[in-house]
């Protein structure tokens, strides 16, 4: 069974890309960090998708960027922002190349495991300003993984990076993965890093926002895990 | 004053990045990794070299890249082969996406403190197998900076990764280092995890090969830290 390493959050973005892994027929080892996040309750959340799933493996990396900080997800002194679905500008909850060390990291793991397959649960339409969630960032990454790792640039094999909701808002994306029985009760979306969504921050209003668009309500509001 | 990130393994190659940095003119933030390496020792040799070169900083990120193994590095299970200085395959010693994870992380600091850039002791001639030691590598990381952090997507500004060995063989580099006054006692190669070198593993018998062919004894092998 081909194999694919799935950037598990917590999120419900990620949630989905680890129901079309599994739907794309791969075996599935889920990958999240402990990266010194404010909203660590999302891993709480990481957890219970991936035993969900029934995953192969689930891998929780620590790896502290709070150790330098940057962000307001990363430096309690940073204030998160009160949400603005229209914004423009790059948000304070922007991580400093976050995306780029996730990618790497399930590179190696991929290399390590055999996967050709990496899934990242990005979209360049609902993207919060981040830049390293766009397209041309996913196929730099696509090459560095092409000249950087020995499967690719010298045994002949080839590991790609999959990021199926790239075009898509993130209503598509929950109606996707209403297709696919993804639970988003499950899942966790708020930066605040509280018990429960603050409803005020980016995260939640992109995914209020979301939910109303596709039209259902969000069950993670009516039930805590 | 300029920033520089410099990664900083403990071995020669990056101890003469490191000054390499210093004579650019930037003010250097060391960047080292707990990756579960078997020679952990190094870490000792990079923290030495650090405070002799006097840096603004020095991280030390832990980051268990043992978790999944794959290289006789990272996996106890795997012994470390007898060196081949000609050797043509990929040693077992290869750490799967080992430089692209490095330099993401180094990316990540480098945009949190504002550094325009990035030190790497890597060469493509005497580079062990490595193809995370190549240029085609490095230039596509290079554009994954490019297009994954906001500094340079978005602010006009630039992340520049150099690899200033890229192109020469180790005992070049040793000659430079001579110039910078690198002190080539404080560094470690050894890949066995002893407390003194093997001499017999691929990154002794590079290490030796390099310090012949400059012409001078090595230092290390005659003085303990």
């Amino acid at each position: 069974m081909s194999k694919a390493v799935v950037l598990l959050s917590g999120g419900l973005d990620s949630a989905v890309a680890l129901s079309v892994a599994k739907s794309d027929g791969h075996e599935v080892y889920a990958l999240s960090f402990d990266y010194g996040q404010r909203h660590s309750r999302e891993l709480r959340s990481a957890r219970a998708v991936a035993e969900r799933a029934g995953v192969a493996a689930h891998h929780v990396v620590s790896l502290k960027l709070d150790s330098w900080g940057g962000s307001a997800l990363t430096d309690s002194r940073i204030n998160v922002e009160e949400g603005d679905v229209n914004r423009t500008d790059i948000p304070v909850t922007y991580v400093p190349a976050r995306n780029m060390v996730f990618l790497s990291v399930a590179a190696s793991l991929a290399e390590a495991i055999g996967a050709q397959h990496i899934y990242i649960g990005v979209s360049q339409v609902d993207y919060s300003g981040y830049v390293d969630c766009r397209r041309v960032f996913i196929d730099a990454m696509q090459q560095a993984v092409n000249k950087g790792t020995v499967m690719c640039a010298e045994r002949g094999q080839s590991i790609t990076i999959h990021a199926p909701f790239i075009e898509m808002t993130k209503a598509q994306e929950i109606a996707l993965g209403l297709k696919l029985g993804v639970d988003f009760g499950l899942t966790w979306s708020c930066y605040r890093g509280g018990e429960r969504p603050c409803g005020t921050c980016d995260s939640c209003k992109l995914r209020a926002k979301a939910f109303a668009e596709a039209g259902i309500p969000d069950p993670a509001l009516n039930q805590g895990l």
